[in-house]
């Protein structure tokens, strides 16, 4: 059994540790959270006692790996730390918001003797896996086009915003990832456009904004487009499209189950998709712990590397430089 | 070019009418109707004569075709005369509502030189006929259960009623020829139930139903299931659903276009399905015609021959025995 | 916490031991089974003891509520011993293959003050209940029609058929259950023919069918059609569609994900659907567990009572009375 | 009756003067193409005559309007000559190749007493229309984000190629139009890439590209996305989607009939889309005839005016100028 600690107990933190005790070949070993009642709580709910500070986790020689679910500003110290422990680390995104800070990270754990993998879960879905597999295995033959359409449910709180770094660094950066991951070369140019649709207040108080569009393209032509928007009061809206020159692949919605009314008004009516990130990527979330738990079993490197996150994070950074110049940019222009 | 003349000039006579004029080798030649400016209305639309009897038709050397789509009553009648005069025949369903009526009129014209196809339009549905096709074709390994839902968006005028001849020969005598034409096999039991579920004063003022359930069984043991009801709110409900062995077939409804809506109450809610039988089955009474013409250029049995009219009114006769005895009819009882 | 033990440690007992040990207010407590071994492994996943014996199991004051999922022919035995003892049961379909038998342990559990929960996991699918939810809150009007579609993916092996007791009370006894669930209002008739197509020789060989088709009606004429298959390759095939004057309700089957393919030949090709009923139905079995909690916190009549279960096994009865004899049958010619 | 003549018998002029026959209100009056004999075979087909000479046509008291369906070179010349007899207009896309042309025909017909419509067919089909309707009527709120999937089934012949003059003012001058009808506010800002990904020696021998994403957006921040292909193998993909901040709107693809096919590789496999345009749009074409019977009969404008033509070209020019200098282009830049 890998034993696992969770470090951060909040919303997301909660779900790993749940998932964590659910996994047969892993076991939850410890929770931490600078919160002590968020801690206590989770590991009264788990049966698992709440670690009194950070540092009784990494030196303690009955946790093999950390699941590191904290506040942004400290994923890249405790990664850091935890390779120096000699701990396996999956950690969630983003590594951090400033690509230096990021880049000397890289550099620190550069030689790690343990996996270091990154929260890109929608790399471990089902369907998108699904679709990539079909398309590597040739099903479309040439891949031409991708299209990810991402829109979240309902704008998050203010609260979360001011400190999310920004819908391309927080939002986005899942989608720069399996742009990445489905394209299967790397986008060298990238163009984007955002602006404060939803709530206007957004870009005037916040210099943030709620909607955008990007399109991506590799060295050999592959087109990718991807937008965002925080309301799709339909529920989550999660569909990657893949064209290529011998057919398409759709990664479509999901629904909590398959009712359809029929009235003198409209046929074939669906309960809503899926409404929340936590439901509609239960499964990956699921998945991704077990391919972490089978890299630290293998020393095998993670599907969703750190490597992965940086290259996110230099996409995001290169599409707020095209955001601002309003033109296409080389993403080797982004010192990374 | 096939020179037809359409003998009825009722709602589906003039769909007819339109219908032949559009054709490429067929032409509409005159069209008749007891009640003169109904014909005359029709003739205008067309641009042709309206004859001024139904004899002045059979008797013309410039007409090589007729459609019926009288009454009910003089359909026999027409198809005798017709035949007798060397017409090609189309007629409208039913032959007759009288089964003897039906046998005799087939007695009659058994030698006829001229096709003779009934108006079973369903069977040239492309829906339809792409699914017996594919089952023909071994799609679906063997065939073991046929699941037809037929659903008229709403109750007939009670007029029409009174004269319809009862639900199982006026509407589900489409559906047993249907059943007929996929089981690939003939049906030799029969079981019936119905009720007047929508208007129930139907059952105390005219003995009739408007909701009914079927079960047929070929020898082989090839299981059918129909059911009908004269009130789907949501439009036109024409399904057939194949089972084999190996896989199934199912030939859906129609809607006029593909809009579908997302909202945070459903999602995928589409525009009701084609709401009139002229418009749900539209390319197949298109396909009709064609059939006809091509079987009259080639002096060829038509797909829905003399005889399937005579079948499935021995099914509709023995559905209703099933109904009045509540039991499972040989198909055989029923004198043919 | 509610301390359940589990009797019966075959695929089904071993999933709802998993099952209950996931659940926040319940605790498997034991498992038993007479293999010694398949009782020990269940055990030793979920982290409990094997009881050497029921009686170790019914005596016990650390128990509280027995899931019994044992061979069919204990299952009355069990409930008796379970109530006498006080535990709450929840036993697996069918309560027994011979109805006296049931109609006697009814007699002797008549005033039983412990819940008595029947396996009919259907009634708790979240797609099966929110149709049901919709057509009472007047969503269709008034109910006409139901039409229940039940495929397994394959047939089960030969020693299963053997012992099962009959398609009708190992099978279709969960769509007699579905059919009263959603009619809202008792069956008074029944018709039904059944074959051995997908296997001729279970005919021959066992006496055994593979193939059913069904039609039920009430009192005040509501119409089911039920059919049935043992060979649906495309996956488990579970459709409840719910006609009323108003509208229309389709709970539709179940996919893994939502990964379409378009190719040359066909567009919008899915995943097939979820194979097994342990999939198709994991959230319906987790939600009976959780309806079975309830109802013991409350003590509350389970949504699925025991009458439910003798009720269909009646149904089941009257049947095979219908297909022996060819005709429809009165559900009340059975004697219960 | 509206006497209409049909300019230019080749494959689109072909399938207008069919159309045109078939309306209950406009008669097709004469064909003319400078290629004689396929003049010959259109009139042959349709029971009129072949004029000798455009002139003729325009000089004739006995037509009212004109169909231009010749080569692009000839529209605006066409365009102006009518007007000036006092034929309305109804013009293939695009006006001209060039957008000098075409501002300078602009100013010749800016007083025409005659409506001038332009064959944006797609505005007038029954599904992307309805989408805009009902995002007219406020269905979700306000609209923030188009996205136009607009893919060909397949590469044209290279000799259509060579003479179209360019992806964008051949193909996308559509989509860009559509996204003008559907943003219900002017493009202000303009995004494109493209590539010869299909056919690469298209891009080395023609200069050409088949392939292409674009992003558009408006002054109030309204965004849209357009993205382009030359081989959709699955039928001609054509799909709208709005989304508003109260819901999301979606004109879907098209089959021939709904046929789904249910095997143990995959489910509801259905018939590819409609494959050619001609196909895909007819309703959209019927319907485009009709518009401008009714615009002439009337004097009213058309809903694809002359203007739209012209920004369209517009939007072209502006996203040629994006290509080649990698940044987003205001559309003012483009002297109109």
């Amino acid at each position: 059994m890998l034993r696992i600690a969770v470090l951060g107990c909040g919303r997301i933190g909660q779900m790993h540790a749940a998932n964590l005790a659910k996994h047969p070949r892993a076991e939850l070993a410890a929770v931490f959270d600078v919160n002590r009642a968020a801690a206590e709580s989770v590991a009264k709910a788990q049966g698992v006692t709440a670690a009194g500070s950070a540092e009784e986790i990494f030196s303690s020689d009955k946790i093999d790996a950390v699941l590191i679910a904290t506040a942004t500003p400290t994923h890249a110290d405790y990664i850091e730390i935890a390779v120096a422990a000699g701990k396996a680390v999956l950690c969630e995104k983003p590594i951090d918001l400033n690509l230096e800070r990021v880049s000397a990270c890289a550099a620190k754990v550069a030689n790690a003797k343990v996996p270091i993998q990154i929260g890109f879960n929608r790399r471990y879905d089902p369907g998108h896996s699904a679709a990539r597999a079909a398309m590597l295995a040739g099903e479309i033959g040439d891949l031409h086009q991708v299209i990810i359409t991402s829109r979240d449910p309902s704008l998050p709180p203010r609260a979360y915003l001011e400190a999310a770094g920004g819908l391309f660094r927080d939002m986005t950066i899942h989608d720069f990832d399996l742009a990445r991951f489905m394209l299967d070369e790397e986008p060298t140019e990238i163009f984007a456009i955002a602006n404060a649709l939803i709530d206007p207040k957004l870009g005037a108080e916040l210099n943030e904004v709620d909607s955008a569009m990007f399109v991506l393209r590799t060295a050999s032509g592959k087109q990718c487009h991807i937008n965002n928007s925080r309301t799709a009061v339909y529920g989550s809206d999660q569909r990657v499209e893949l064209l290529g020159n011998k057919g398409m692949l759709l990664s479509d919605n999901r629904k909590p189950f398959e009712l359809r009314r029929f009235t003198s008004k409209t046929v074939e009516a669906s309960e809503p998709y899926l409404y929340f990130f936590l439901e509609r990527y239960h499964e990956a979330f699921m998945a991704e712990i077990d391919g972490f738990v089978a890299c630290v079993e293998k020393g095998a490197v993670p599907l969703a590397s750190f490597e992965d996150g940086r290259r996110a994070l230099i996409l995001a950074e290169a599409a707020y430089k095209s955001m601002r110049e309003g033109r296409l940019v080389r993403v080797s222009e982004i010192a990374a």
